[in-house]
């Protein structure tokens, strides 16, 4: 057991006593079906100083950012959020501290109608685990339903959270990407709107190329990507050099912007769907039987990044 | 804000966006109603180096321990487990320490019929955070159901996980208490069987002197209750020193008994669950309009400990 996705495939093993467990460990949410009509999503992220915020981050933005990545994997199953637990480890009591950041937080709560149901406080070095639960709209959308033929898109830009990482504090390119990376923009709405017709869904949390990489072998398909294709900030090159490029498009995750795939026939929908919510929706690649690939200027082009891993990236 | 209640007080103003919600923050578990005839109810619980276990606890006695704390919420409300998540911070991926974790974690899921549905791993100091999901048997033990004259009781006996704290390691004491700290029982079963009569429930988790004062609280009565009638292993007296007993009894949490009140003439029902489930449950004291007391020795008694809090307690 080397990476995250080992503990994951390990997990896999204690998935076996209810029927009511639609997909269990490994996608975005896991999906269960009580005696109901609907189907509920769960899933629970820890966010760290280190590998989710750093000593930069005010509390509003730490409680902003701990949600906003819960949001948005109920956003990638297509799915309305509900309900949040909180579990908090905190160095010390501070109420200004705390208030600061559930302002941060109540952003959230409010726009997505959200309601914190329970929670547990520890002491120790500042973790926040929230655990979210969300309902089904429409489809749920999972990793392992892309076809043969489907189209590969993503939503809004990619790279701004990764070029802001990489970036010097103080340097204009920090200043100008910071906002991408603290303060993500789940995209709850666009996931129900494609929660009727897209068949496969993720969000772009630890690189495209991983994220990719997860889709296409849930799916048991491949997929062909157009490297020059993938939407970038209109400012992205003049602050990104080239040789950091393909990492922040690639490697470097936190975008939370949505990969789907979809049947060709759909683009009057996406269209729709772009106009509505004026944001960029951009066809990147497509499904392949199984062969992984990437382009660029027109050649195959390997990819060096592997995507983020907490215990086998730097 | 200086201790984990005043946080939880304020966490019950996000308390105000959905219907569904029968109990939010402030009880051992919230409770949902989704659209179904059962409610469900969810609980977390982060166990931390320190707070809830020690160097001295092998991988195994982790992974149980911090399911089995989690498990005794749900039977505080008379409720099933069904469904974990688990949120894991540890400092480095090693496959044997994994291995013998979820081995620990293993004996209550397959005793409890529990899946594993998610998670999420990140790397940090280590940090264990459970979210669990149970379901409605009859009726929902809650906090707040306790009616004047009730009577007051306990399952099991209390102190031992505190005697096995305060005890040198090494010491015949400690040895003998120690299975106390580290693989206390969840009372899924009583709280079962409880759930057709009791009007409130509470694991003590805290110390009892803690956890009569949140079920006093929310019902909004008093309680008075016996100190001598307090049940504890037939050696404890033996190993702990008398100026030590008050703290075991009702400072110390984590013996995570069951606390309950029921009306007088559930006698017959509270016996015939001791005979079946061979336990130990014992009548301490009865509910009062509102004053808070105990008697020892005859006497009214002024108990000086005040519970376990995390930001409080030394």
């Amino acid at each position: 057991m080397n990476s995250e996705q080992d503990l994951i495939n390990y997990l896999k093993k204690f998935n076996i006593h209810n029927k009511k467990i639609i997909t269990g460990v490994g996608d975005d949410c896991s999906i269960i079906k009580f005696d109901d009509k609907k189907k509920y999503v769960f899933t629970t992220d820890t966010s760290l100083l280190g590998p989710h915020f750093s000593n930069d981050y005010s509390p509003e933005e730490i409680g902003y950012k701990a949600l906003a990545t819960n949001i948005s994997d109920i956003a990638s199953m297509g799915c309305i959020p509900l309900y949040a637990m909180y579990a908090l480890t905190l160095p010390k009591m501070s109420s200004s501290w705390i208030k600061k950041f559930f302002k941060g937080t109540k952003l959230l709560l409010d726009k997505y109608k959200i309601t914190i149901i329970g929670g547990d406080t520890t002491k120790g070095p500042l973790s926040i685990t929230i655990q979210l639960v969300g309902v089904q709209y429409k489809n749920i959308l999972t990793r392992d339903g892309a076809n043969l033929g489907d189209d590969i898109y993503v939503t809004g830009t990619l790279g701004g959270a990764r070029a802001a990482l990489i970036s010097k504090k103080g340097t204009k390119a920090h200043e100008y990407f910071r906002k991408k990376l603290v303060k993500p923009e789940p995209r709850i709405q666009i996931g129900l709107e494609l929660s009727s017709f897209a068949t496969s869904c993720i969000d772009i949390s630890d690189g495209l190329a991983k994220d990719l990489k997860n889709i296409a072998k849930a799916s048991k398909k491949g997929f062909e990507v157009d490297i020059d294709l993938i939407p970038t900030d209109s400012k992205f090159n003049n602050y990104i050099k080239p040789d950091k490029r393909e990492e922040c498009l690639l490697g470097g995750g936190e975008d939370y912007e949505l990969c789907f795939k979809a049947s060709k026939n759909n683009i009057n929908k996406i269209n729709n769907i772009k106009r509505k919510n004026k944001i960029n929706i951009t066809k990147i690649g497509f499904v392949t039987r199984s062969r992984c690939r990437y382009t660029k200027n027109g050649k195959a082009y390997k990819v060096q990044t592997m995507g983020y891993d907490h215990f086998q990236s730097p």
